[in-house]
């Protein structure tokens, strides 16, 4: 059953990520990582902090020396209670210290380090003034793919998490639209997700009509009328990891220009999905998507890239853009969302979160793709 | 009445606070600026993107250009709806675009701005890149008292902030701790903080037992026994600034003992309150606070700094720490928050939001003092 709690990661699965993580930094020429609070920190450790604050929290990692985290001394009782702490060697600062210069030790001068892309500037700036000889690298661009291949305990929470993002949907086609405001149909959408199990929501975004021209349009105190297309963007985390999907629904009959545009984008989104397959480079799962919606003549109107990958977080690499060259690998979990935007009038997005397989692609949410009619 | 809605900040309030922003970096041998989303960009125009990213959002501020917010395309309808909009000139990048390509032309080269303390590693490495001739320093190094001092709209906001916490800490007394779990208590505590107007809670500790001797313990599945110490510590936002209280109540009858730490801590935090007055460095916050629990010989036991500035954050300078020698001014607003945590036994804190008046501190926050008694 989906809602049953998976297995927990064990402190061996964290000691796996670690040795991982560090020989593929060495591998990508780098000294080592420096893994800030945050997703990279959850997933080789397990060790997630109350707050990301200004207080200095940084594992150094790599093969030539035990992996060390240093935390503020205040922290340390939730560090040492971490799953992965038994593979970690421990060591703290106090209030008043400088940070960087406790740190400074653990890191090689002269030697270059992969540094979690959503680190602090101050600790970025804190630790290239106590070691002005090293130099850093995001890990996103040193290291993109550490977190993008799902081992089979990750696709298991990624599928739960689609499986409620399906049912959310189908809960909300009953609910009234005209004549409700955007933020209630979002309330009413971050409470399904909730009663399906998701411990924490990241979006709801209700478009309706111009609004939904805007993608990144949330929603708002516009009241839904008959007549309107309308975006809903919802997801969140169940288990830890993400769900992110997309359908445009009509409130009543939908014109013929509109029953055009949305078929347009459900034949790009379905073009996306076929055209993943291992080794294919992720801007190919772009250009597929994106080739349906300009020969159509609606090519300015989509100003998006086409996915995202997803997992601990609801944005992480692989990113499906235009000159990413990287290949798809079994196992990698993205979204697929093209969409059209006519300004001043109304959008229409499509998304799916999918998995690479060795056959090609899986979604691992299945809610319908044919434009649904609400009232 | 502290629940009517406080006057809105308009775009000449937000203008101002630009223009004195900018002048400061000049002042502080700063070519400007540099602001990524956060309460740095909400303080200076009003914006608050959806969510903050892998894609580059920045203002460039400084004296002798206009302010230029730079925004990926798809965010430019959310930027241009800021109320702070009309005294900046807008720009975006696209996907597939590079960003920091896009900003250089924006930025001095072989000039030093001042970046937001939590713009992301990934676009610091970015702009150094597209600019290697440009140093940065974090806003807190470089200007750190840019949002420290508060203009009375704020200080209402924070006012009322302050009452709601008072109030959800006298509705916290009647319910029952005995026999509940952590957790429960802190569900209580969030709901009041809701209930008196908050649209955000941070955090609400419910540190019972030893549990309490670990400052930043969260709760948990403990359950509360007859004779616990139980550390609460609560806050979020109401108005879009902070609160942030704690009260220490004990369950049935304290020992001796546990009413000497407590009267300790109390005396240790009137003694960093009566401290506050124009002039005076942070640091001697903290000495007057440290002093009256390292005079009773339970020194080692505060292992943390006395307090935190707030306003749109609730932790930001000033920090009330030993080596911070800068001033107090009339208008900053902090926590004194002095502690002792005695390790696997019990912790004591209490909290309150201070702003230093021309003739010394005043609370923001009115709870007593003395130690509740809960059943």
């Amino acid at each position: 059953m989906a809602d049953e709690q998976p297995v927990a990661f064990t402190v061996d699965d964290y000691r796996a990520r670690l040795r991982r993580a560090a020989r593929e930094a060495t591998d990508a020429g780098l000294a080592g990582l420096l893994i800030t609070p945050g997703p990279d920190l959850t997933y080789l450790t397990g060790y997630q902090p109350t707050a990301i604050t200004e207080r200095l929290t940084v594992l150094v990692l790599s093969e030539d020396a035990a992996p060390t985290l240093l935390v503020p001394v205040l922290e340390r009782p939730d560090a040492e209670s971490a799953t992965g702490a038994p593979a970690l060697t421990l060591t703290d600062w106090r209030d008043g210290d400088d940070p960087y210069s406790t740190a400074a030790p653990l890191i090689r001068p002269g030697a270059r380090y992969g540094i979690s892309d959503s680190a602090w500037a101050m600790h970025v700036l804190g630790l290239q003034h106590a070691l002005p000889e090293t130099s850093y690298a995001s890990l996103t661009q040193a290291l993109p793919m550490l977190r993008a291949v799902k081992d089979p305990h990750e696709l298991g929470r990624l599928a739960a998490a689609g499986l409620a993002a399906d049912e959310t949907f189908k809960n909300i086609l009953g609910v009234r639209f005209a004549g409700r405001a955007e933020n209630d149909v979002a309330a009413d959408l971050a409470r399904l997700l909730r009663e399906h199990g998701h411990s924490q929501v990241d979006f709801t975004v209700v478009g309706s009509g111009p609004n939904g021209a805007n993608p990144h349009h949330e929603a708002g105190d516009r009241v839904i009328n008959e007549g309107d297309m309308v975006v809903l963007d919802f997801g969140g985390l169940k288990f830890g990891y993400g769900s992110d999907t997309t359908r445009t629904v009509h409130v009543g009959e939908p014109t013929e220009e509109e029953r055009e545009v949305h078929d347009l984008v459900r034949q790009a989104q379905q073009a996306g999905f076929e055209a993943v397959r291992p080794g294919v480079a992720c801007e190919e799962i772009d250009r597929a998507a994106r080739k349906v919606i300009t020969d159509a003549g609606y090519g300015e109107y989509f100003i998006h890239r086409t996915g995202h990958g997803i997992g601990l977080t609801t944005h992480e690499p692989p990113y499906l853009v235009e000159g990413e060259h990287r290949p798809l690998v079994p196992g990698m979990c993205f979204s697929i969302e093209p969409g059209v935007y006519l300004p001043g009038r109304f959008g229409v997005r499509i998304e799916d979160i999918v998995t690479c397989t060795p056959d090609g692609g899986r979604r691992l949410n299945n809610t319908p793709h044919e434009m649904a009619i609400v009232s």
